[in-house]
């Protein structure tokens, strides 16, 4: 997945140097044949044969076999005392491989080291798990020892890509005028509604500080400094349950501009990423696409709809209105209901086995359940279906139903009926699985943006929940808001890749009124508002410049890019799915004087461990 | 004392942009004369004269004067409502201001703007504090309104020069194979030995983490992980009363490398400083020079010399060894204590009142007196002194105490005779004190780097304290470190600039047997090693490379280059100096259903506010 960088420097040796090495091992090649080289680095892999040692020698760069002969008895007895992951020092000739000994596997594997010197610079306990084949560790293991894990090829180019992708993020930005400002770690409880990390105060008893769980206010507040343009790859933090592809801190390219509006910003943050995937990936992406929120909740089910995956949901609810089964007809007739296909074509030849595994899958959701029409024969009307819900259905609307969704003879057609969140959510999952299953995916990457989101979500009594944040704009006036809030719409955009969603940002609220007019669609009394959000609302009143931005997820984009499974593969010391880090043991007991200049104390005593 | 950086970006303007400025006021000059332009900023100064209205309009790049004739009676109108501090839309066209009228000051001073249009995006009270004239606001003032603050050149200016600064870091950094590698802001407590901010964790009951007082640790364990060469620009945390240049969290150019020894690592970090000077100030610095510990004590009384300043300590106790005035004769005789004269050149006119007053300065440092001779005519012979001590002292060693320090007429020399850290801290205090009342400063910048640091302090009851951190390696074995610590010496080093360390760093400890002797030294037992520092021991024994680094303050670091007072200057959102946010009145009171949830309770109520 990853290609793999070309080494864009070299070590250069000044008079005054030292430096130990003269050459990385990766970097060795027939061009230094004949030339003395130093080398530092483990020893991989180790093998005798026919009277002389093989050291396959390991670096950040690559790897370099070096043959020690008996000629030179004290250097070969030397390396005949190495083990694995020793650390060593070697100098050499490099020289052609014999013909048909060459390695093309290997940077270096058309030429090896005559070694003549080779010095022990630390020696190594056989590792807790084998770095030069492959072994099935488990991730516990593998965490506990990060430091051996991440001695292998295939976990340090996941960090190597990592740094190289935030060098050209910032390359780009400092190249577009954006300026990088460090805001606070310690600070004030965030608006964003995760459960906050808390620090307590020991100058101020009884206080806490919070973890950000993103900068967004202090952004804000840099536009009305007048900074326009920031940027910060900035560390956050949540307190929330993990799942796989979440950690308590995570890092976040974070932008915000003055004096731009949403296509701008879409426009500069786009480039952004299409330069990242040239100049990392080698990869040209053109311009994204834009989808509404109301098209890819219709089309795909989700706000985050993967574009390589070709199946859609379609609507069919006006066909069923009048039918008498009543699965159908009630949501039909509800316009909190929707009633979706889902046309897979080939998929009539799936068995009954299979069928089922998907109506428990879409179980997991909500769904009820997963009816279905396999499309055997068109040409001989219902008799050609197979479907337990066809007798149910007039075969003129049956048939418009089957037009619509563009079935042919082989196909099977799944149906979802229900609260319109759960027949989106249902099919949606239900869409991706299928895609991955079927491998129907039509292209490698579908970078694209998602806008026209909805300024809220209705709560079942009534409420309003933001379902950005609180500091988004709508695209009305403050009046037209507080008269139809349930149908306003923000300037809010997502970017989504292959059904992740990569970033989100939007246009915020310059203006004081609008801010309140939020604040109180939201529930947020005037007190609150002002012991809460008091600076922000100063703020707006002293000359806030319009303004926006976005921030996208960096670990996830680092997963997606090098093809990891998991977010811990692209953080150097991740925590468990506990949040816990089990190498250096944290979180751990603190001692009793610590807590007490804290103005704290523990509800129980911690067991002893 | 900051030079204004050229702006090395445009404004480029898409065929879908709606970018709503055309310029940046600074970017406005002779050379778009008759163009037509929009400018987007805040209304910076208003004045009516001659029947029009010219306004100088303020963005992030400078000033621009725009002009309102009545001519355009809608336009005129709309500027006549504007106020100080209000964000407008201006379109106009660029003229040459007429003969005389110039403003050499303004980037845009031969130019101004006919405008056409004005368009308010925001109104804005009066602020709390003027922008477009001097006012002498307090800092508590200024915090709180950060957001105006901000606004004023010269702190914009500053948080500029330190992302071109970072930028710059960065880049050299990256060329030189420097992976940026984030390493975790929830860990455990680090043994740096100040206060730690300790963070309750939810997920287990009775733990807490730590915010990092730096990521030696871990930038170590990447060592062993084999990356070779590491940086980060990493928040760091102390929770320690503050002084004028501390933060409770502060930024720290962090670096590690691999098969470097110490003279590479200083070659490489120098060479990142220097590069630095040169690209953000263009200032070229020669090679630092290198000097010891010892002798930076003996001549500067300071392991941080301030090389500007061309005073000098002299040792001249063993010419008191014999005299019968006891305050010089005791110390002269006691291993412990130094004696030392300071020589200020054209000192003997000081008046009676400001010697009294350096009197009361070195009492701050433990001084119990200062001593001095008032160097009058030294061709007279003791006559020609003016002292309180010269009595006491034969005039064979007056005459070589006045040799050694180089006395001349008219000068006066002052002397320290106490414990050598008593007489070291005040003379080394007066030296910087008198460099500067006198102005005595031979030049602008003098960097320079601190090596040889003896590994341990001695304190008073025997026991030892790692000077650096006690994973710096010694200059020797570790049977050799066992049995004489008081005198090994370590593989540290300081980069000193202006008599402020920028940044320290050393070779660290490879080897398991060599730390355990540091830390039975330090007196940790073997439990304690295990519990605390168990998974650093397993990676040394796991093959860890020769390695080594340094870290660079960069808050102290862009405080020395913008010539800033505090660092809160330097920073976009400080903590006052009781670890509070005015602004944002952080740190705040919590629920207790979160303190429930993270298993701790407040040991009494806070009072209601």
């Amino acid at each position: 997945m990853v290609r793999k960088a070309s080494i864009e420097f070299r070590i250069t040796r000044s008079e005054t140097t030292t430096m130990m090495r003269s050459h990385y091992c990766g970097q060795l090649n027939e061009s230094l044949e004949g030339q003395e080289v130093t080398l530092c680095g483990w020893v991989h892999r180790r093998r005798d044969h026919g009277g002389v040692i093989f050291l396959d020698i390991r670096d950040r760069e690559g790897l370099a076999q070096v043959v020690f002969d008996p000629d030179r008895a004290e250097t070969f007895a030397a390396a005949d005392r190495v083990r694995s992951e020793y650390v060593v020092k070697i100098t050499g000739k490099v020289r052609l491989r014999p013909a048909g000994a060459g390695n093309a596997n290997m940077a270096s594997g058309m030429i090896e080291v005559l070694g003549y010197e080779l010095e022990v610079l630390n020696e190594a306990e056989t590792p807790p798990f084998p770095l030069n084949e492959y072994s099935d560790v488990g991730e516990e293991t593998r965490l506990r020892y990060r430091f051996i894990d991440l001695r292998r090829p295939e976990m340090a180019e996941k960090l190597r890509l990592r740094s190289r992708m935030t060098t050209s993020i910032r390359r780009y930005l400092d190249e577009n005028g954006f300026l990088d400002v460090e805001t606070p770690i310690l600070t004030r409880a965030t608006p964003e509604g995760a459960r906050d990390y808390l620090v307590p105060s020991r100058t101020h008893a009884g206080s806490f500080f919070a973890l950000p769980q993103s900068p967004q206010l202090f952004k804000q507040l840099l536009m009305v400094a007048g900074f326009d343009r920031y940027y910060q790859i900035a560390k956050c933090f949540r307190d929330e349950d993990l799942r796989a592809d979440r950690q308590p801190e995570f890092t976040q390219i974070d932008i915000e501009t003055s004096f731009l509006d949403e296509k701008d910003i879409m426009g500069l943050t786009e480039g952004m990423i299409r330069n990242l995937f040239k100049e990392v990936l080698d990869l040209e992406f053109g311009e994204f696409p834009h989808m509404t929120f109301e098209e890819a909740m219709r089309r795909y089910g989700s706000d985050k709809p993967d574009l390589r995956n070709p199946l859609e949901l379609v609507d069919v609810a006006d066909q069923l209105k009048e039918v008498e089964f009543k699965v159908f007809s009630g949501p039909a007739n509800d316009p909190k209901c929707r009633i979706a296909a889902l046309r897979v074509p080939g998929g009539a030849s799936m068995p009954r086995k299979q069928i089922d595994d998907y109506t428990k899958f879409v179980g997991i959701y909500g769904a009820k359940g997963l009816a279905y029409i396999k499309v055997n024969e068109r040409a001989k009307g219902v008799e050609g279906l197979q479907s337990p819900i066809v007798k149910n259905i007039p075969e003129a609307n049956l048939n418009v139903i089957l037009d619509r969704v563009g079935a042919v003879d082989g196909d099977i057609v799944f149906f979802g009926a229900d609260k319109a969140k759960i027949v989106s959510e249902a099919l949606g999952a239900l869409r991706i699985k299928l895609g991955h299953d079927l491998n129907l995916l039509t292209c490698e990457w579908a970078p694209m943006w998602v806008v026209d989101f909805p300024m809220f979500e209705e709560n079942d009594d009534g409420s309003f929940t933001a379902l950005h944040h609180p500091f988004t704009a709508p695209k009305c006036s403050p009046e037209e808001l507080e008269a139809n809030p349930a149908s306003a719409l923000s300037r809010a955009y997502d970017m989504v890749l292959n059904g992740t969603e990569l970033g989100g940002g939007s246009i915020r609220i310059h203006r004081k009124e609008m801010q309140q007019a939020v604040f109180r669609l939201l529930g947020i009394s005037e007190a609150e508002q002002e012991e809460k959000f008091g600076f922000l609302l100063d703020a707006l009143k002293y000359g806030a410049p319009p303004h926006g931005g976005l921030a996208f997820g960096l670990d996830r984009l680092v997963m997606l890019m090098t093809g990891a499974q998991s977010i811990r593969e692209v953080i150097a010391f991740p925590k468990t799915q506990s949040a816990a880090c089990v190498m250096t043991q944290a979180p751990g007991l603190v001692d009793a004087k610590a807590l007490r200049e804290l103005h704290i104390r523990l509800r129980e005593q911690p067991k002893a461990e």
